[in-house]
């Protein structure tokens, strides 16, 4: 069970639309709008939405925000201001977190966005159990509600179990070369270096062996990467020998 | 030192203006755009950055993306998409941790993102150092670039000191309620309580008492708030004596 998100009087069916695709792309799915300007269904909202057609289509709208939040157990009210009330004002993290333990057992959970213009009024966060506020630059204070969405359902999702909060794709699992590839590398690299003379003078040669094994360790190379490597060693050889004929 | 936000071939000016927004919010102000489709500067990108003039004035356009980053020690790359590159592919708390070890030491690092329609090739890509993915739905994997800089820049300010990822406000510090105002609330309800014959019978008042202390308790009021309340029991109070006149 994800939390619901709640727009109240939204304007701009772009905005509806935006917060669909935020929504979306984090696994949350039920979006309400209380009393949207434009009415709905929206082509605006649709067109705004990177094809979060799931979550457009089973949006649903509401007369006022008391039937809308009916069945929630726990109501938070994203603000950018401070209100005056004695409530609890978590951060997206803590908001979360306290959500989870909500739903984990059942219950059911939602997330009020205000106004593009002005928010939520006080009427409306008194219907809240706590305000949800992000940790924005207090000198420029000006999310708009697709981006609060955005950060809520992108917490939410990280609040969520190791499978929901894992990253798409993760770095390809190739096979990191062994310390053989390595030491045949180095081997490679420092018979070439010595066929054209860099090792001078003579006694500094183990000094600068350690040196250029210690730049390439930091490579960090898969087996493949080794073996490109070695062949751009051997390239560089022939063009050497190639120049001596 | 903040991260410097590059945009590759952006093709609509309000992208362009969404991210500068995003980024204000989370106090990041470094924008650079290589080969902006539309040129620069553009009235929809001012018009879409909601008054983050400071990022649009300072925007920085460039010819190549090698020169776009010519200065950056560490540059990330954002992309969606498995790039079967042995690179490694972090997470956004873990890149914006990555970011900090290298500013806090004086180092410049930038975030790659790529065209709304295909994002980055693979070239681009080569140029990066770290491969920066979001915890997505794989199944329904679509952030524009103004939202994926928003995360971003969110998880940058959220790895900060206390100080820069503090709320812009929090909970009023009103007094709570002392023990003792709250026995004097519990001693006025249950007296008002006795002259209704609220507590009947009578063997059961103390069980009942104590549960009506528990329900009261959890309200975790200010010492205003047990104030208000008491003036709603004798309010209630006066109704009864009314009644009974």
């Amino acid at each position: 069970m994800d939390p619901v998100i709640i727009l109240v009087e939204p304007q701009m069916g772009e905005n509806i639309g935006m917060a669909a695709r935020a929504m979306a792309n984090f696994g949350v799915t039920d979006l309400r709008l209380v009393r949207p300007r434009d009415g709905w269904p929206s082509e605006k909202a649709r067109n705004a939405s990177g094809r979060a057609d799931h979550v457009i289509e089973k949006t649903e709208v509401f007369e006022t925000l008391e039937e809308a939040v009916a069945d929630l157990e726990m109501l938070y009210a994203t603000t950018a201001r401070q209100r005056g009330m004695l409530k609890p004002v978590h951060h997206p993290v803590e908001a979360a977190q306290g959500m989870r333990h909500i739903t984990n057992r059942g219950g059911k959970v939602g997330v009020l966005f205000g106004r593009e213009r002005w928010g939520l009024n006080n009427e409306e966060i008194a219907l809240s159990n706590v305000i949800l506020t992000l940790p924005v630059d207090p000198d420029f204070s000006s999310l708009n509600i697709a981006q609060a969405v955005l950060i809520i359902c992108y917490e939410w999702r990280m609040s969520g179990d190791e499978r929901e909060a894992a990253l798409p794709f993760s770095e390809p699992d190739l096979p990191r070369a062994s310390k053989e590839d390595m030491v045949r590398l180095f081997e490679h690299l420092e018979s070439a270096l010595d066929e054209t003379n860099f090792f001078r003078p003579p006694e500094k040669r183990s000094h600068m062996v350690q040196n250029l094994r210690n730049i390439l360790q930091k490579g960090d190379w898969a087996t493949q990467e080794v073996r490109t490597l070695r062949g751009v060693i051997a390239s560089l050889q022939r063009y050497h020998e190639r120049k001596q004929d």
